[in-house]
């Protein structure tokens, strides 16, 4: 077990150019896989139910095969059931989380409220904020099965006031994953059906017999789950389609070496594609993380996925000072950025791009993905450049309301149709002008 | 010239799926304009400027061809010569609608600030709001050049304190549109362009020597626009793809019948797939905008137009009351609702689904369009159902910050650990288990 992890100087020549090449991350397109996706969709637009119970039998390998859909939804009771079976410990924790992710979205609830306001002339103008209808929460199933992804998927919506939460998750060989049953139980999701893959989502986007068309999918999926969900998107709204998990370690070498490197690992453990880098200024520092790398990676269960993930994407980078280090974590735009410093708002204040931000070195990022409250969707590969965490907004939409008076039809009127004469649109003009009054 | 407008009953057996099929519409993707997009997106990735002056030279028959990109560049002193070259009275309509539509977009600013509060333990939480480096502008050329969309995307990026707005705009033949560049002035766009196309959105997403790259990229284009936008999403944010403009008018039956005609004209003038729908309980008085429509459209310009959407797409529709009104607009999910009633609120409050809602008889969906305030994008296609018309938040993206104290991070990380254990992501677990002091 010897991790190769790169290190990075950025006084080097070459370094932005190195920089570049390590951020650099493109998923591929693989066209079997898109065929494949947009054949399944297709046949579950046609055929509806027939065509999801057929795919999920096939390749759930459901034991027997499923007879009709109603074998595929989990009932309020054994979801309960599931719940009341989780260890005491599970079951205290996973509320705890729940009831942190709830206050904290409930906050971000209260800052969206909508606003009206009168002019002078009486028009009044304003926006209002409504929840969507009914959302679709996609749940990976088999090994990759979180049911922390439900607190955080679930919980945004039930505070956005979504009357109709479905949550699909995939039972391969018919295994129900109790953890993510019970966390849906806790989350406040209105039905859960183990179907997943492709022929989930075109259920959940078209609408089955037995499904209604949801307004918005959002989760994580694989690949033929991501595809389908760029397909239908337009039909129905989408959250990102994330990329792989990253996190920023900016330290100012007075953490703990252990703690950070431990920091790394948790992203690392992720996935191979998994990316975690140090910016430190402290060169001496930095070789005490490596120290503390090879020293703790042999106890880690998830060794092979750390060590492929720190040697293929990884990287320890001397700066000249924590200044610098802000100049190239906006350049990063992290998912995840660990301020790991005495005194950090003052670097938190240089930050204009990072999914969340976890300042202090009692911050860990894992803190944060379970229960300190804020969400653990973020946004991934740079996209925090114009992107924001998952949060109670991507359940709501807003609409804008205008009631013009009588008097302010008169100003108005003359506005709009001096312009729209001038764009040649004499239909708008004539509308506007018909509400003039005479003269 | 006959107008022949379908007329709907709903109490009409088929009327579900008369109405159903009346909505549907499926925008065509069309291999040869998609194969033709990712060949220039290459390019342009590729070759940059050079192929950015190529594919511009040749697409828009720049006269003489141009030798360098500077030649693209419009000055800021182009720019207010143009302003001033308008006659006062568009020059005075233009700024009066910019005023109007900062002041609206000032107030969405206001209600998106933030938060930040602490627990008992000092343990930090909360969301910053932080504007986007740097965006693209399309606007597109030609005659379906519309300074009212300079304002309506430019404003809102200048608003939510986005440093760079760089519009590009193609001038076919080299023809400059004068009111376009005079909107530009007004709006606060940073740098005018004039380049288009598919190869605009290139330069505009993977940067070229001149051009550097955005963070997100709005505006309306045609199918090579949009194609390429779609492309290029993930790497740079994107607004929707429209559809078909739409509007939805319910009628008590108390305006004037022209009034509702002309306003159905003023959705149907701009496209022959835009889509004008009228929902009244009176039979009666739908026959009188009926006449209204006979009367008016000879005398209009684009007859043909508004002749082939009302023909191809409209509909008169007589409903039991306006409560079954309000729940087909709920159906639809327009992306203009006018309620043209007497006490319009009543039915207001029964809306869930709408872009831009306009409330009572002299709101008049062409006065929104140009000057009320609130903006002119709107979402499209029944998306209002899960999106929002373009804001000022769509120039903005959160950040979540969480500072855990050294108190919580004993409470948090019992909790963490736990459910990481349950994960199978140990790394999480110990990351979260260092910070606990022993005892």
């Amino acid at each position: 077990m010897a991790v190769q992890i790169r290190k990075l100087d950025s006084t080097d020549a070459d370094f932005q150019q190195r920089l570049s090449s390590l951020l650099a991350f493109e998923a591929a397109t693989d066209d079997a896989i898109e065929s494949a996706v947009a054949q399944i969709l297709a046949d579950v637009k046609a055929r509806g139910d027939a065509a999801v119970l057929e795919y999920t039998n096939r390749f759930d390998r459901i034991p027997g095969g499923a007879a009709s859909m109603a074998a595929f939804d989990i009932g309020q009771e054994e979801l309960d059931a599931a719940l009341a079976a989780l260890p005491q410990a599970q079951r205290a924790a996973l509320q705890a989380a729940s009831d942190r992710i709830r206050a904290f979205h409930e906050r971000q609830k209260q800052e969206l409220k909508g606003f009206t306001y009168t002019e002078p002339d009486g028009t009044v103008l304003g926006q209002r904020v409504t929840p969507l209808d009914r959302v679709g929460i996609y749940v990976p199933g088999g090994k990759a099965a979180y049911p922390s992804s439900v607190l955080m998927n679930a919980i945004p919506a039930q505070v956005a006031g979504v009357k109709e939460i479905v949550m699909v998750v995939p039972t391969p060989d018919g295994i129900k994953n109790r953890m993510v049953l019970a966390a849906a139980a806790i989350a406040g999701v209105t039905r859960v059906i183990t179907i997943g893959g492709a022929q989930a989502v075109g259920a959940l986007a078209y609408g089955t017999e037995t499904i209604a068309p949801v307004d918005k999918i959002v989760g994580p999926g694989n690949a033929y789950v991501a595809a389908a969900k760029r397909r239908v998107f337009g039909l129905v709204g989408i959250d990102m389609i994330a990329g792989p998990s990253e996190i920023l370690v900016l330290c100012d070498g007075t953490t703990d070496p252990d703690w950070v490197a431990m920091d790394l690992f948790s992203q690392a453990e992720h996935d191979e594609l998994a990316q975690a880098i140090l910016l430190c200024p402290n060169e001496e520092y930095i070789a005490r993380v490596e120290a503390s790398i090879h020293k703790l990676l042999p106890g880690m269960p998830r060794k092979e996925t750390i060590e492929a993930s720190l040697s293929g994407r990884g990287a320890l980078v001397k700066v000249r000072d924590m200044i610098e280090a802000c100049e190239i974590a906006n350049a990063i735009a992290a998912e995840h950025l660990e301020i790991s410093a005495e005194n950090p708002q003052q670097w938190a204040d240089k930050i204009r791009h990072a999914g969340a931000m976890f300042l202090g070195r009692f911050s860990s990022e894992s803190l944060g993905d379970y229960c300190c409250g804020p969400n653990h969707v973020l946004p991934t590969s740079r996209t925090a450049r114009f992107s924001s965490p998952l949060g109670v907004y991507d359940f709501q939409k807003r609409s804008s309301v205008i009631q013009v008076s009588e008097a302010g039809a008169q100003t108005l009127g003359r506005v709009a149709a001096e312009l729209a004469y001038g764009e040649g649109l004499q239909a708008h003009a004539r509308s506007a002008e018909l509400r003039l009054t005479k003269s």
